[in-house]
């Protein structure tokens, strides 16, 4: 498996913790544990006990500390050992709690409602380096719905799925503007990448009222333009940026919905995607909630996460589209760039792994 | 995987294509897409889109062109891409369509209500070759039924299955005289190997009235002269040809139901079984058809593949029979035969291959 | 797959047999087919039919022998075939029974109704070796209760966790003390190691009255002392002795439930767990027996083997758990001792074949 490891990856969204819960989840090849201290910070560690290898999610919570189901052993939140119940013979206390079993603890931070988790070094962890979705917040005069899927697919295809629009009209006829376009109806398209960002941006003029936008707009215009952008940091980080607004008006006066749309591997094979969807009209609708959720959430398990996974069944076993040689489209341009540049970070990390090596045998 | 190529194999029936449906079907190693064109001609090619891999299958159809239901890249019926409708960045139109994209096209016959595919070089594909089934064609004085089922174990298992009688009256205690026989009761058979064909006969003499047999004439007498003769064609295309004649009579005037019996590769552990069975009596009952597809259905599902598929179990995960030094039997005469066929073929096609290969580098 | 042969392994118990079934399973590796002769022996062989590997146990029975299902080769308990139905062509008659057609036969024993196989050299079976369960036999003033279970993890994680009993207050919260304990609560244990014989000690002083022990013994008092012993012989077959007593009485008085705890592995990845439990009180209650059935087998299906079926999943594949190096605990004595007693026997027993290879080569 070859995921970059030195890079924040969405873990979940931060009510899945709600209630003291334990959340054991495998994340980029690794099992991992989450809950929420009585302080209220997150933490994220492993889910392993190093005993007997059973799922430490399993187990009971005493404090902000996690003990065992199959054994007892008791870890604190920086998953050092603090209790062994059986440590010595003859007796039902904790001596000797074994100290040298530590379990790998994970730099992990909260923004906007979701959970970022970080795979590689601890000391290279740089919140700062969380990508932006603050405006997918939900805040006074914006309201978040969120979900989240399982996919039996490599990450990739998943993260090709969401750099491109063109499917959309083939993939999602109840989303799009069907078959019959009015004669004024345009579509642009264009993809812009500054150093390893990409913006991928595709627009609508005189464009039909979708369904969804029906639903995040209900007084939308009949005609009007609408705006898809997409923007992606590396591996699998999404924000989709779309609105619509009237002709002739500028963004602003229109309904803007931008949305986190991130993928994180479980292994080679699979994948979480996590989306968010923020609106700013129609707020006190708990129907308009439900109606994202479900609308959102049908058309990627039925419609996109299907394709993608039939995509996956046809390529065999294979996970490596380009090893593949797909034809390439124009309106590829988006899913390669990132696909190259995946592939020079993960050159880079492991040349700087070599590095480290051989400065270290040196050092000796 | 070893399957001979330069053969043809049974796809499917001509029914399947009715009302122009697509049919996506792995065979033989290979994911085909077959339907009918609008001028009746029967097509079959790669059911692979090049960009990214999705089943064309899944696809809508437009007059005789298929469109990806991905992204919409249009093929027409000789598998070459003939439209991108995102050809162009800013435009709905079909600029550009990548003329690079051709998919494998394979020669594809239809006889008898029978569709046969070539999956291996076009030029060698010579409808001659084809196995004669006209004998179970549907025609004034005869019906047909139709039927196939998928099976998890390695094609020549169920081959093994479909050579030999002697099976029956353990495996189908239904389709048996059971285990009481008239004193009279005789059993002969013979293999005779004409070149690559292998006839397996197989007759029985005063043989009581099986339930098949009731079927397929009520009004047979209780105790008759049975046949059951099979023509093998390499690698698993055969005719059950059946019947049953009161004693000291002539075949003319008892039953006849030859049937095609084809079975087709999809994978190293799984295969198609393709049949059909042609009657001379009887011909106007519904009942009938339904008997003979649920009877031979089910028997088919709950004997003979349930039998083939625990074999293949107990063989965990070995496909080639004979490297596991089977016990073989004299009944098992018609089997070996045809496996040795298909092995010598299968070197053939290796020898002419690696010729092949050698002549084009000397060439250069 | 490296199991140790020349050992006695649980293959089922004796009423499995009733009633003249055949009973196949998979047994250390091998597939076994098993049955009671007419004059009540039972016999353990191949459950593989060497002319087409079709599972024995799916045939029917004629006296002591066993036909095959498939084309009815009939095979005498000794497993030396001894009819084929279809030996001559022309005849329905069994001419040529195929003499080199003889299927392995096991070494097999009954004792206290469990069933022992033996796997490896047929003259090296010694059933003075069989482990002593006689105290598990149902007797006057003894009740038998029986069951099994089938685990999708390595044989030796199923006995890790009947090696140690310190899990017991964690998985099993219906079967334990709870939370609460008497301030006089004790807890012991020790591990006692002779030759290649484990026993693993464990006593409790004070200890409230369990749910089991309400059920075996009524009458039980509030405050007892419990016992828990486990003798472990190589390579999985356990006596469970456990009991319970009146304080400051001596064991005669209180209640004693003996209870053989087999794991025999099935094949690298998945085991069987077969145990029984004889009780010496509240004998005349079906409700008890179905109590203890159901309670074993509930606790064992949904927390010792769901446990330890989670276990293995974390351990993605690999089966040998000291290779992962595992955190080693006071309380894993037993079971790691145990695993060392079966690596030692594992390379005594590769020497040895490897000694009478040579020896053979030199004779030669």
């Amino acid at each position: 498996m070859a995921f970059l490891k030195n890079v924040w990856y969405c873990a979940g969204f931060s009510h899945e913790l709600d209630d003291g819960k334990f959340l054991g989840r495998k994340l980029v090849g690794e099992h991992v544990l989450m809950y929420r201290k009585e302080d209220g910070t997150a933490i994220a560690m492993s889910n392993i006990c190093p005993h007997r290898f059973a799922p430490l999610s399993e187990g009971r919570r005493y404090g902000d500390n996690v003990s065992c189901p199959y054994h007892g052993l008791e870890f604190d939140a920086t998953g050092q050992c603090t209790r062994n119940p059986n440590g010595d013979k003859g007796s039902s206390t904790d001596i000797n709690p074994p100290k040298v079993a530590r379990l790998k603890s994970y730099p992990f931070e909260e923004r906007w409602g979701i959970m970022f988790i970080w795979m590689g070094k601890p000391e290279k962890a740089d919140p700062s380096l969380i990508p932006d979705y603050s405006m997918t917040e939900e805040r006074p005069g914006h309201k978040t719905v969120f979900g989240f899927h399982k996919l039996d697919a490599h990450y990739q295809l998943a993260v090709d799925n969401l750099l491109d629009r063109t499917h959309v009209q083939f993939l999602h006829p109840r989303l799009d503007q069907g078959d019959t376009f009015d004669e004024k109806f345009e579509r642009k398209y264009s993809t812009e990448q500054t150093g390893d960002l990409i913006w991928d941006y595709h627009c609508e003029l005189n464009a039909p009222k979708m369904p969804l936008v029906a639903l995040l707009w209900p007084e939308a215009p009949d005609l009007m333009e609408y705006y898809f952008d997409v923007r992606w940091e590396a591996p699998a980080n999404m924000l989709l940026d779309s609105g619509s607004v009237a002709p002739n008006t500028n963004r602003e006066v229109g309904s803007h919905s931008p949305g986190a749309n991130m993928v994180t591997p479980i292994d080679e094979s699979s994948c979480y995607y996590f989306w968010n969807l923020c609106r700013d009209k129609n707020l006190d609708s708990p129907e308009t909630d439900m109606g994202i959720q479900k609308g959102v959430g049908d058309t990627f398990a039925n419609e996109d996460g299907r394709m993608v996974t039939l995509c996956q069944e046809m390529m065999e076993g294979e996970t490596d589209l380009l090893s593949m040689k797909p034809l390439l489209l124009p309106s590829d341009e988006a899913a390669v760039r990132a696909r190259r540049i995946v592939a020079k970070k993960l050159q880079a990390e492991a040349d700087e792994e070599a590095a480290e090596k051989v400065a270290l045998e040196a050092a000796e």
